[in-house]
């Protein structure tokens, strides 16, 4: 290695005497800029052979972190984490949910060909010899991937799945974008009478939102057919209908102008069709405007708009009566970017959550960052809340691309999903920003037990022990010899609420005094005296009070 | 490609000439035996290019499975895994635990060193440029790396933590060895007064295998530093005194002979100074073997023993005061592989995954598999249980791996631990093996609501929606037209105890039925006739009856 070091040492010094004659030279560009490009190489392989004699001279000099993109959640960060789990699933075991597990990950051949363009963010396997396989990128292909390979046995099934899933995207934690970050999915799978499991889905979904406590919601509402059936009444050429429907997903960051300068100027549309677009798209309403709909004869001819129309009407019925309409705004301009949706679509935004008001055709300026090309930059999510908090949807089609296809072509297992996926790490951050750290208790504990005065460690044990049998959560010092000031810090830091105190004296008497250690009231100074065997059953009452 | 499957069907005539020439020539094994490991490559290569060709041509045509050594979990398996993690994390709730979260996937460096041979069952991510990252091989590594970068805040820490781990081994399905399982770790960092922490442990352990409900159990018990002091005064020379631990570590499995075999002919040591190690590890008691040892003027003078053998006194008081004595069983035999251990070790057996008795010096035949040369493999795990249940000990110095070392070549943080890792999977494969999966209800479902003769399916929705509104768990058929026997056949499958029975009649009268679908008992017929404002009061008083 050492060679190669003097090698590449002599190389770059070449190279560089190169690079700086033909900029004295007075060089085009285009003659300089590869000649610049082999010394940087030289610099980087130098630079690595570096850094590996270091890390083998140094053996204790690595950074301390975790991998780019993942967090530590500490103890306080995962009680709202489970308080937030245990709310969710708490709303899904009520609709008769399962919970089913898949690997972490897939065989690399699963989940190619289900994520487009999304597809380079996906992180493989080393090739170790055996299998390629890949990180879950979500939870529906794996879910999916099941239901193709159980098919038999689950031709029905109503699962949610709360999980980590992993993307190679460019972090921006400011935001809430990792690498690694949970996904908490609820879908239901078989054939079933048209809209009864999507007006559940939705029931659920209105549930899960309301039990957790984020503030009014709104749920938006769509239909895939109908948008079809729009822009296919529009004119759009069927070949441009999926890229003209996502340049539609972005009007909720974008004002109209700029999502019909995409759609004609990058995506070749005329002026003309984009204008009968906007007709539609900007409509959104109710049960009012599916009746409005319903008297556009020139939509209502189209098949598969008037599918979607009928499918809309089946579905108001059905939220009447889950009394989850007034929840809902049924919004032309809602498209969703995945490809795979095949009837309604929906997207959660909470008023905290919701894009500031845009203002009539007018860009506005601070929900766009120019980067230091000059080039707009994406739209900085942190002046336009967090987003949406769920989104989901019909997807019939997902599992038969796993079954394979008989002669006919047609898939071998068709097995029709519609679910659901809650933003659990924006309801995190959410919830998080509403409390201080250090006022979030993460242990459990009930009683604190503390010793006056002397050590009396085995019998603090004891005391333990007998709270433990009767299912009191106990604690107490790992000191021989405690102080007093100390054992009250504990009982503080740790929002524990009461404490059994033992002293010398108390012990001989077969006394013991409990302490209210959220109360500052003077009065009750050192605690009211028990004795021993009434200790169980008082601090029991206690608690059942708390 | 053509080409080059052209050219290796070619080669491999030649060479499967080659050596069928040679076999025929009766040449010696040592020249045959190359030549026929270059046939082999040969066919491996072109089976590689066949094996690519038919993936293109046939589009749809994958492998529908899950990764090697991993597994889904469906509904029933989900229901027993989350009872035990319930069973388990309310234990460790009940003594103060906390719980955080890492990632699944570390920096490369903060693995490497720390598993010694198994690091190469490490599985990595590929290099896609950026960081080098490995799946995490267990929980306690990235514990001990959370508390060296936060230190500070966390100098002492209760915490527990359940979730998967990683490692490329030969999966062992049938045996339960995955490459994807769980792990569930419960560890005490910090520093405190001695063994204190360390018998809080063994009371959790043992709580949590009793109300996991496996049957009767023993906690061995050994600490590293009497191992360490007994090889010193036998005269183990400082070198090998970790490898005739590992050594002494497989007697649970192996008899006396066959260990002794391993010190003296693979670790070159004396057969004196192995007798005389024999003598000691084969002991085996309560406070009675303390006591004997404490006897042991040799033993005794031995600083490391010494220090030992005044932990387990300690010890023994505070596991007296916490009642759990009985189930410990001070073995010296016992060694464990791992060697970041410093004090005392444990391994928890039951009696349905202890080994089958040893005959003194005999080999049990039954216990050894011979492979095809005629060499012994590995044991065979289906015949003597699942081995132990759980295990852990004190590990003092790896935190400190982590935090750099100040001049005097001292770790720059110090943070004692001692910690316990519950072996779920076994804990399943029990639990499973116990009951039929048919009789596992792996949904909450309370009350099924069920319609007679007419659709009545907006009703249905109606009633659902009350019962969802009064926290009832309650479902119905996603179906207009619902047969009564499917309907009933839905609450035999999924064991859901009550129904709620409306039809047009009823409905009229402003009455339902509630039926105990648990009962084949005649007399109630269709059930109980209530009027609909007395439902829900009926439901939650037969639902806490249940």
């Amino acid at each position: 290695m050492a060679d190669r070091k003097e090698e590449l040492t002599q190389a770059i010094e070449v190279q560089a005497a190169k690079v700086r004659q033909l900029k004295a030279e007075g060089a085009e560009k285009t003659v300089v800029e590869p000649e610049a490009a082999i010394l940087r190489t030289l610099h980087q392989e130098l630079a690595g052979l570096e850094g590996v004699k270091k890390t083998k001279t140094a053996k204790n000099s690595f950074t301390l972190k975790t991998a780019k993109g993942t967090k530590d959640y500490n103890d306080k960060e995962m009680a709202i984490r489970e308080k937030v789990f245990s709310t969710i699933t708490k709303v899904f075991k009520k609709h008769g949910a399962v919970t089913i597990d898949t690997p972490v990950f897939e065989l690399k051949e699963i989940l190619s060909g289900k994520y487009g363009e999304d597809s380079k963010l996906i992180y493989d396997l080393a090739d170790q010899g055996g299998e390629e396989c890949s990180l879950r990128y979500d939870l529906t292909v794996p879910f999916a991937r099941f239901l193709a390979m159980n098919g038999k046995e689950y031709q029905n099934l109503k699962r949610y799945h709360i999980a980590k899933v992993y993307r190679r995207d460019q972090p921006a934690m400011t935001k809430g974008r990792m690498r690694e970050f949970y996904q908490c999915d609820f879908d239901i799978a078989g054939s079933y009478d048209p809209m009864i499991p999507d007006a559940e889905i939705l029931r659920i979904l209105c549930e899960a939102l309301t039990n957790l406590d984020l503030g009014k919601f709104t749920v938006k509402l769509n239909h895939r057919k109908i948008l079809d059936g729009i822009f296919q009444v529009c004119g759009v050429p069927e070949a441009n209908i999926r890229p003209i429907s996502s340049a539609v997903d972005k009007l909720d960051k974008l004002p109209w102008e700029d999502v019909k300068k995409e759609m004609t100027q990058e995506k070749g549309l005329d002026a003309e069709v984009a204008d009968k677009i906007g007709e539609y798209v900007k409509l959104k309403g109710s049960r009012d405007l599916l009746e409005k709909l319903l008297q556009d004869e020139v939509l209502t001819k189209n098949k598969n708009a008037a599918e979607g129309l009928a499918d809309m009407g089946l579905l108001f019925d059905f939220m009447d009566a889950f009394e989850i309409t007034h929840l809902m705004s049924f919004d032309l301009s809602l498209a969703r970017g995945l490809d795979y949706y095949t009837g309604i679509i929906y997207e959660a935004v909470t008023e905290k959550s919701a894009p500031p008001p845009k203002q009539d055709g007018v860009v506005d300026d601070k929900k766009k960052k120019k980067n230091k090309n000059g080039e707009e930059d994406e739209l900085d999510e942190s002046t336009v809340g967090v987003g949406s908090i769920a989104a989901g949807g019909r997807y019939d089609n997902l599992v038969g691309m796993f079954s394979g296809t008989n002669k006919k072509g047609e898939p071998n297992l068709k097995i029709p999903c519609v679910g659901v996926s809650i933003g659990v790490e924006r309801v995190f951050s959410i919830l998080m920003a509403k409390q201080q750290s250090a006022d979030i208790k993460s242990n459990e504990t009930e009683v604190y037990v503390i010793s006056v005065g002397d050590s009396l460690l085995k019998e603090r044990m004891q005391l333990a022990k007998e709270l433990w049998d009767n299912d009191i959560k106990a604690s107490f010092m790992f000191k021989t010899k405690p102080k007093l000031d100390k054992q009250f810090a504990v009982c503080e830091k740790d929002h524990i609420p009461l404490a059994v105190i033992i002293g010398t004296d108390e012990l001989e008497k077969g006394l013991v005094r409990i302490k209210d250690m959220r109360s500052k009231d003077e009065s009750q100074g050192g605690g009211i005296s028990i004795t021993r065997d009434e200790m169980v059953a008082t601090l029991k009452s206690k608690l059942a009070q708390l």
